[in-house]
């Protein structure tokens, strides 16, 4: 008998579905979350979920009936916004990491290149018609630090190398490492050589452990001049000691793609708790770095690769730790 | 007997000067623009002169009065603010074309990553609230054009490598090829591939030929959506004409280091003659590529070695050929 696999992702176009049923049809009997209510009898029997950002009151109601889920697949890498208060104790959870990490890398990269280069900024005095001269830093030279070295550090890691940065250094508590990066030290070793790092780029996932990792102490421990990146997850940073960082360090610059506030609805007029858009010395980006909709479909592939491999009863991949998340 | 050496910079601090000395003492006599007059005896002797932007005239008088002069290295990659006029007809001008490839690769890279990714449009927006999703382009899609294949190009596409692009297509009329580019070819048959360019690059000189070379012919021939960097002169794009262009094509975006109007003097607030300040899709930096302050020491070194090789009766490298500016 095939599994039940319950697609709850809003608005699939006939294009997508056939593309899911192409997929995994030969395995499942499948059905999207447009189609079912949450008492249907499909959703207490379904063994496995694909979800997003599970926050429509829908998709919750369907997760609260689905007594039976044994496998529940991301179609992100961060799956910090699961409900798991609502899920069964031992369910297996697996992130989509990995699946846009090539897009994420470059658009970290994007950020620190316009970071050290000031392109933000020389673009706001020219339009002022101002010519002003600054000294931007160069790569080359540069010790940079991927906090959080995974899927995305690697490609991050991979592309920066061209650069000839002086030093690569990685952060994972694995302790994984690859020809791409110089030196991976765990997470508990930061405080010791972050005084030397020009560039901190942050991909950290947010769980109980990075959650306000970067803090005050890690901040004022940083060069005056360096330049922090977060294509993450916002609340790795502490807002209030990053603002006032910034204010208090002109020669420092932060480019940050995640927040932590989010327009609640689409068009929304939203800023952060600090007035952060105020500063001269931070770079923001509305979360682009790997979410939006073009690359949707490429989601789609890689976490219905990991689906199949539950239904074929391979191994799955990117199973996460619960316990880092409740 | 030793050659005369005319080291016509400005304001050489002191080590600058135990620099110069220690490099070439051995084999020049060498007199510093600051110490000596346009009719001095040194001047009239001089065989070798090293200068910059030679806007001075203090430079120009010296240059004019420079008879003996039979070699000039510019400290500059590009020479087409010299005084050819005032220079004998048989003298052998190299530029210091490389000196400074890498730090131009690492921001027309900055650039271009800037306008695939929004960066500057996103960050404006921010700041006033906005959360506006648009597409991102990536590089690892694109087919990529460096117009201008030699120093600089290749350490652009040595960096654009890692991101693997489509196709990366130089060009230069040379010939030159190497295995960091897909395809070089020839100026005259641009038109024929430019339409499928999504990313175009120019690190080309100011020459006769190149000037004017990007008029509304190509940029009509270029995809909508297409990004155009300039960090190598900006007259060789006609100002009008891409004017016009980002006017009527919001989907294209100019990313542009090199102008046509510069300030005269420093602080001096300056605008083009188009209000290309007033439009979104166009990035502006106020020629920082290559020439900032930081990088004074490293070019002088790299000029001197040229310098050197010449007192020594070696190869000068980077001759250029004078016919491309008179």
């Amino acid at each position: 008998m095939k599994k039940i696999v319950l697609m709850l992702l809003r608005n699939l176009s006939d294009e997508d579905r056939k593309f899911v049923i192409g997929k995994i049809g030969e395995y499942a009997e499948i059905y999207f979350q447009d189609d079912i209510e949450p008492y249907d009898k499909a959703v207490k029997e379904a063994e496995v979920a694909l979800v997003s950002t599970a926050r429509s009151e829908k998709t919750r109601e369907i997760l609260a009936n689905a007594k039976n889920l044994k496998f529940i697949q991301s179609i992100l890498a961060g799956v910090d916004n699961l409900p798991y208060n609502l899920l069964p104790k031992d369910i297996m959870i697996s992130s989509n990491a990995g699946a846009n990490a090539e897009e994420v890398a470059e658009f970290a990269i994007a950020l620190t290149l316009a970071a050290t280069k000031k392109i933000v900024l020389f673009d706001r005095w020219m339009r002022r018609g101002i010519w002003r001269n600054d000294t931007p830093q160069l790569i080359r030279d540069a010790i940079i630090m991927i906090l959080g070295y995974g899927n995305i550090g690697r490609e991050i890691a991979k592309r920066l190398r061209a650069f000839k940065p002086r030093k690569l250094i990685g952060v994972n508590r694995r302790g994984y490492k690859d020809e791409y990066i110089d030196d991976v030290i765990k997470p508990d070793k930061i405080r010791d050589v972050i005084g030397s790092v020009d560039i901190l780029i942050s991909t950290l996932p947010l769980t109980k452990e990075t959650k306000d990792f970067i803090d005050k102490d890690i901040l004022s421990r940083m060069k005056k001049n360096a330049v922090l990146v977060n294509v993450g997850r916002g609340r790795v940073i502490i807002e209030e000691d990053l603002y006032r960082h910034l204010e208090e360090n002109q020669g420092f610059t932060a480019a940050i793609d995640v927040w932590w506030r989010y327009p609640s609805k689409k068009g929304e007029e939203t800023y952060q708790e600090t007035p952060l858009h105020k500063l001269d010395n931070i770079i923001m980006t509305p979360h682009m770095a790997g979410g939006w909709s073009g690359f949707r479909r490429k989601l789609l592939d890689y976490a219905l690769d990991n689906v199949k491999r539950y239904l074929k009863g391979e191994n799955v991949e990117n199973i996460i730790r619960i316990e880092d998340y409740i």
